[in-house]
Order: structure tokens, then C-alpha cells, then sequence
């Protein structure tokens, strides 16, 4: 039996918590022994209290520590673990492995998606990437990985760190796209959810075709008269600036091909 | 029974004249009774070959004459029509209703939605935005948008303008990030793959979210160190720009709210 300790209370690590305790009550082999939340009360709707721990000395032993807290933190919050030599992970994309402190064997497990609130995810879809120092760590947390995923990777540090950029990319700033098209219909008495069914095609497109096949649009056509005609619609700088720097990037790549 | 005829032979078209027919089977109350396409073979797949004319003489008298080709062709195309004063419509996001000629009364069907070739959309979701000179013009447009779309809407041509500016925004520039994501996986051996279910999750969720409320990620919480980290790990100019530009856009935009 696999013994496992998260530390953490934010969205990740809640996420983290009910899909491991989900696994748990199907029978798997790992049990989640206890968890690290400063505000033991923010925790009580995913576990028992007496699970709970606030003081880093209470720690019980685990066979795996997940380390979920933002990334700024990880490097202390390591540093302030009362044992030595044990399995410690971190959950970050964009945080090296050596960030963790040397008194324990080092992890990461990165589950790359999006993580809100108020919003459950079905973990089975969700990609982990792990990377560790040593073989017998690495299979230590691919077991863990794969009671709560479909989808498990070896990703070391520098491309994870490719990952987390790329995921910057199709994930915030297409977000922020979403989000200038919002502004647009406002601006223009339109609602927003005429382009919902869209924006899911688009996503959907590249489930199976590459984003270059993909590509549609007057960028693409080289279609400068509609090109025009948009730029002089669009009275904010900001979004004239985007449409034309992305615009741009289209039609380079076209000619790179 | 409304008579409904369509001209043209490309993405659009076919994917309209895919829709009519079925619909038409289910015992509609209109009858699409002819396609004009150049190359007759092009159409043969999709209906009677008695039904397709490649000649605008042969054109059957309708009720509702729909021109679905490329932006550039539609003044062209309805200055063609060798009669008066019949209803014409166009499907374009961009073209003015106003673009079409003044031998026939003027309407607009814009499907807004990205069609390939090769990939089947479910037309009932799909939003159309319909514009006329006249009401009864704008009844029957909406009496034949409704028998293949669920969500049928009265847009103008400024609307319209803008509808087609977003579209461009939450479409062919989201899907050119992607594109960007899938380059910076492939320059750093990372699977496409990993990044996908989280290019799927980004678009649900603003299914229910606002996009504004959406927003994660370094830009949105000022997290300059990991923001200076992806600036220094990207090498392409290009992409460092379009980072730079919408990591921006995001800031800015926190200091709007």
C-alpha cells in the first residue's frame, strides 16, 4: 500500500484531493494519508479532520509528499520538512526539479490543465508529467499517476518548461483572444454567444487535424482588403496592434512552408 | 413551399446544400430545386445531376436565391442573375448587404461557423445571422434558417462587421496559437498531444464562464519572474513578440477592471 501526503490548499491541490480520494474508495492501491493545509476549516468538505494537519511536525511518514502550492512557495515550503530522504513533488510547470531541497529525493508531478474553482475536471483525461532523480522514484509515481490518469508522461525539466510556454499560448492567451472578441461583440451590441458555437469547433478542429491544416481566415487567403477593412473598423490600439502582429505571424508562416 | 436555389460550389455551399437535403427529407416546408456550380461534377455527390446548372439562363424561378462564393465574387455573381427584383442573398461575415446588386431585393444568411472539407458539422448549433431591406424578406429567411439552425439571429451589416472581426479573434488567431504550442512542442521533443485535452478545457469553459472570469496564467497574476523565464527560454522573435503583446494586453486589462 502506497502512502500518500499532499500539501497544499489551493486548486490544485483540492483537485488533487478528491480525484485521489475518489480512486481510494474504488479500491486502489495507495492510500491518502494526510494532508498539509495551513487553514485546516478550508479543507473540511474533502476529508476527514483528523487527516488535516497545520504544523509541518505532525507530518505522518508517507511514501510520497505531492507539494501543491504556488511556485514561489515550493522552494520554502520543501526546505521546512522535518525528514530527510523521503519522495517529494512538486505539482508546478514552470519550477526545476533541483527548486526542491536537497534534504529529500526529489519529484514532480505536473497534471497540465486548468484548474478552477467551482469547476470539476475529469482527472482520467488530464495529462501528468513526471519527472524524477531516479528509476525506482519514477516508477513510484507513475503507479500514483495512473489510479487517477489515462494519460502519464516522463517530461523532464527543460521540456516542461516548453510545455508550460506553449501552454501559456493555447490556454491564457487564446483565453485573452476569447476574451477581445467579448469586448468586440459588446462594443457592437452583439452577443457574446453567437460565436460560443465557434469557438468550440476551433478547439475541436485540432483534436484531429494539425493547427496549420487548420488554418482559415483572410491572414491566411492573404486577403488584404478584408484585412484592411478590419483594421479600420477597430478603433482600440490594443486590438488593432494584436490583429496585425497575428495577422503577420499567419501570412510569415505561410511562406515558411 | 418555399423554392429555395443556391449558387456556388465551395465549402460553404456544400455544407448548406448538405444541410437542406436533410432537412428536406425529414418533410420540410421548402424544396431547394437547384444548384449552380461551374463544374457540374463537383456538386454530383451531394444531389440530382437534373438539379445542378452550370448556365445563370437555366436558373428556375425561387423564392430565396442563395449566393455562397468567395467574398470578392458576390457583386460579380449577383449582377449576373438575369432577372429582377427577386430575393438574393449573400453568406458572407464581411460583405455589405448593400454589395449585392440592385437588379434584386437584398438579403444576408450567414452561417458563422469554420467549415472543412472533410469535417461534418451539426448545422442545428450553428448560429446564422440573417439582414434584409424589408420584413416579409426577413420572415421567409427566417422561416428557411430555422428548418436548419436552432439559433437563427437578426444582425446588421455593422453588426455583422463586427461579428466577423471577433470571429477572426476567437477563431483563425486562437487557432494560429495553437499553432504556436505545437511548434514550441515539436523544437523541444514534446508531444502536440499533451496539450490537447487543455486546448479543450480552455474553450468549455468559457461555455459558462466569462472569458474575463477565465483568465489565468503569469500575465493575469503579474508574475514577472516566470514571465522573464519564458522570455528568455523562447528563441523565435516572433513568438517573443506575441508573447510579449498579450502577456501586455492581460496587465492592461486587470488595470481597466
Amino acid at each position: 500500500m502506497i502512502k500518500l501526503s499532499i500539501i497544499g490548499s489551493g486548486n490544485v491541490a483540492q483537485h488533487l484531493i478528491a480525484a485521489f480520494q475518489n480512486t481510494q474508495n474504488s479500491g486502489a492501491e495507495f492510500e491518502l494519508i494526510q494532508v498539509f493545509s495551513r487553514q485546516k476549516e478550508s479543507m473540511a468538505h474533502l476529508l476527514d479532520s483528523d487527516k488535516i494537519t497545520n504544523d509541518f511536525n505532525d507530518l505522518a511518514e508517507a511514501d510520497l509528499y505531492i507539494i501543491a502550492v504556488s511556485d514561489d512557495a515550493i522552494a520554502e515550503v520543501s526546505s521546512q520538512l522535518p525528514f530527510k530522504n523521503r519522495l517529494v513533488a512538486h505539482t508546478s510547470g514552470s519550477v526545476a526539479l533541483d527548486n526542491l531541497d536537497d534534504n529529500n529525493r526529489k519529484g514532480v508531478f505536473y497534471p497540465l490543465q486548468t484548474f478552477s474553482k467551482n469547476k470539476a475536471v475529469d482527472f482520467r483525461n488530464i495529462p501528468i508529467c513526471l519527472e524524477s532523480e531516479n528509476a525506482t522514484d519514477f516508477q513510484l509515481l507513475e503507479k500514483v499517476a495512473k489510479t487517477i490518469s489515462d494519460s502519464v508522461f516522463a517530461i523532464n525539466t527543460e521540456q516542461r518548461k516548453a510545455l508550460h510556454i506553449a501552454a501559456v499560448f493555447v490556454n491564457n492567451f487564446v483565453n485573452h483572444l476569447y476574451q477581445i472578441g467579448n469586448d468586440i461583440c459588446t462594443e457592437n451590441q452583439v452577443p457574446f454567444d453567437i460565436l460560443k458555437p465557434l469557438i468550440q469547433e476551433t478547439a475541436d478542429k485540432v483534436m484531429t487535424l494539425s493547427p496549420i491544416e487548420a488554418q482559415t481566415g483572410p491572414a491566411k487567403r492573404n486577403d488584404n482588403e478584408t484585412i484592411n477593412a478590419h483594421l479600420s473598423f477597430l478603433s482600440d490600439e490594443n486590438q488593432k496592434n494584436i490583429y496585425k502582429i497575428l495577422t503577420q505571424s499567419i501570412q510569415n508562416n505561410g511562406e515558411k512552408l
